[in-house]
């Protein structure tokens, strides 16, 4: 992608309760990539979880955040699924690849 | 930390060849945290391997890419140990987090 655009970096510590969070996560992740704006999305965890979703601007960001479905996905989030979390906002200024 | 600051998203796609890959990562993290100007990293990894590390300025991230023992394991990296990477350079200009 070519930058400027945004990223949000989102690392979390889970609780031992996930009863529901990847059924949530996958919902999350389908319901992000209909959203405008919505650039792409990357994900990993092992101790702790990272996922960078990328976005178009801000403005496609705070919807995403204020979406409904997501709302009541951050309320269970911090309910039940999350220790700790913390969410970055990030303006992407370059980007460059290697592939073999 | 307090905005601003900035994030080196790292994304990556290994190969199956990972000889001397874990000492490698360890030694540059250790190294990392020498530099000035390091705030931090955070690294998670299944399918792909996300990195993200956090610096007070561009310039301290520029010395850290050319930092001779970083440029080593670059090479190593790209020779041996990734089908293929990202590197993304962005301000962060919001931070929030929950914690229990």
């Amino acid at each position: 992608m070519k930058p400027p655009y945004y990223a949000v970096i989102f690392t979390s510590v889970k609780t031992e309760n996930l009863e529901g969070y990847n059924e949530m996560a996958e919902l999350m992740e389908s319901l992000a990539k209909k959203q405008d704006g919505f650039l792409g999305v990357e994900s990993a965890s092992n101790e702790i979880g990272i996922t960078v979703s990328y976005w178009k601007d801000l403005e496609s960001i705070k919807k995403w955040k204020q979406n409904t479905a997501h709302l009541e996905a951050q309320k269970k989030g911090i309910n039940s699924w999350y220790k700790s979390y913390t969410t970055r906002i990030a303006l992407v200024e370059r980007e460059y690849s290697f592939e073999l």
